[in-house]
């Protein structure tokens, strides 16, 4: 009988690949760690040629579905025991990962909406700055529903002149004009009276941490939030695993004993 | 018959776990990329659950060897095509990873040489900082002294009250305080003649970047050495790629024509 799997989180990136490597960095620095091996174990399929989602959501491009089975096959094939996607609009399929997957799959949305709650009562009225496939879907949308809290999204000319070109300018390594853009969508959210603001593609806290923007503030991260909850898994399956070691180690002492006597 | 394997780098990370985030960050800030599919793919072996390297060339901790080859088998597993290690200690082994990895090593000190070599004549002498066990192997040294280049090595007590320290304390996420010990060592080494430095254990670039430290100007970057090779490697082999591609294709038209004759 093969031993319990160790735990590893298996990262599903390249989507993009510096919004991949932003997820890491957040992994890394928030892990309570006093030497390397107290960081959470990780095993990344950073393979960004996918076909692009948006593209494919808006009817012009392939489906990603494919590349992403590709992924998650090779993910649980290298033991990974969570999966994680740092790519909101990649949650669209998420329910075909999912079924083809051992290892369950972290939901970035949960993990951001849990950072919502954690706000408070106070958190609302939320402005999302998402693609517009994530916001036609309602992902955020209607989970902040369930909870009672109202919302409020870019209007379709600022996403297509705002938020989709930030996007890329943030995937083409243009951190400047990419965080400038993201921050004019967001600003124009602020107006309407959004309090909190999530951040709901995962190149939008690289373009606005890049240059160093006030709204970071008032804003709820979901790569921030996935990271959070990936060392949350970590630290309590280390600690049980070590509960079943000792435990493990007890039964064989007292076996040991029963032998003995 | 299976398909000739798609370009693909391994990178055994985790020694450790930020510096492996920041060769990463190198590699995808470094790839010349119109969108998402242009950037190098990836798979990363980030475990960082194996014995402390320098603990174990100093005698006093067990052999990291066995948890490297895991890694490296899972790499391989994936699918990798070339291997890559953002640490320079760990290049002690390198000769047991070599062996029991189909896929090759592209090894960071040969990467590293070769960017000092693009700076010329000017270079030397050429001050190395590196951990105690990477400068007892003369991993740097012996092929320094091969080109005709003079070097010069931390003081034993610089290594035990900077170096060290700094270190640990990058790995420890303390990086104001990493980046002062670590620029503080590389002083002596100025002061002493140096005019390049050769950055050659992967927590001083990111404990120097972290600070904004003068001294990376005049200094070379294995990280960034390695991500650059890692980045030849796939415009190579995807031209490579796209070449054979073209010639299948004309084959295939070319035997069609043929049975049509």
């Amino acid at each position: 009988m093969s031993p319990p799997l160790s735990p590893l989180i298996g990262v599903l990136g390249g989507m993009g690949p510096l919004a991949t490597v932003d997820f890491l960095h957040k992994v890394v620095g928030s892990t309570p760690a006093g030497r390397d091996q107290d960081h959470v174990p990780l095993v990344v399929w950073n393979v960004p040629q996918i076909p692009d989602r948006q593209q494919a959501l808006a009817g012009v491009g392939e489906s990603p579905l494919p590349a992403m089975l590709r992924g998650i096959e090779r993910l649980n094939g290298s033991g990974a025991t969570r999966i994680v996607i740092p790519c909101n609009t990649a949650h669209l399929w998420i329910d075909a990962l999912v079924a083809a997957s051992a290892a369950p799959l972290i939901h970035i949305v949960d993990a951001a909406i849990a950072a919502v709650e954690r706000r408070g009562a106070d958190a609302g009225p939320i402005g999302i700055l998402a693609t517009r496939a994530t916001l036609n879907a309602k992902l955020y949308q209607e989970r902040l529903d369930a909870r009672g809290l109202s919302w409020l999204i870019p209007a379709d000319d600022e996403i297509d002149t705002l938020f989709t070109p930030g996007c890329y300018a943030v995937k083409q390594n243009h951190l400047d004009r990419g965080g400038a853009l993201f921050e004019s969508a967001a600003r124009k959210l602020v107006e309407r009276g959004a309090r909190t603001l999530i951040l709901a593609c995962t190149e939008v806290p690289v373009g606005l941490a890049h240059i160093r923007s006030n709204l970071m503030k008032m804003s709820v991260d979901p790569t921030q939030a996935l990271a959070d909850a990936c060392i949350q898994y970590w630290l309590e399956a280390r600690e049980h695993r070590r509960g079943q070691e000792n435990l493990s180690f007890q039964l064989l002492i007292s076996d040991k004993n029963q032998k003995l006597e």
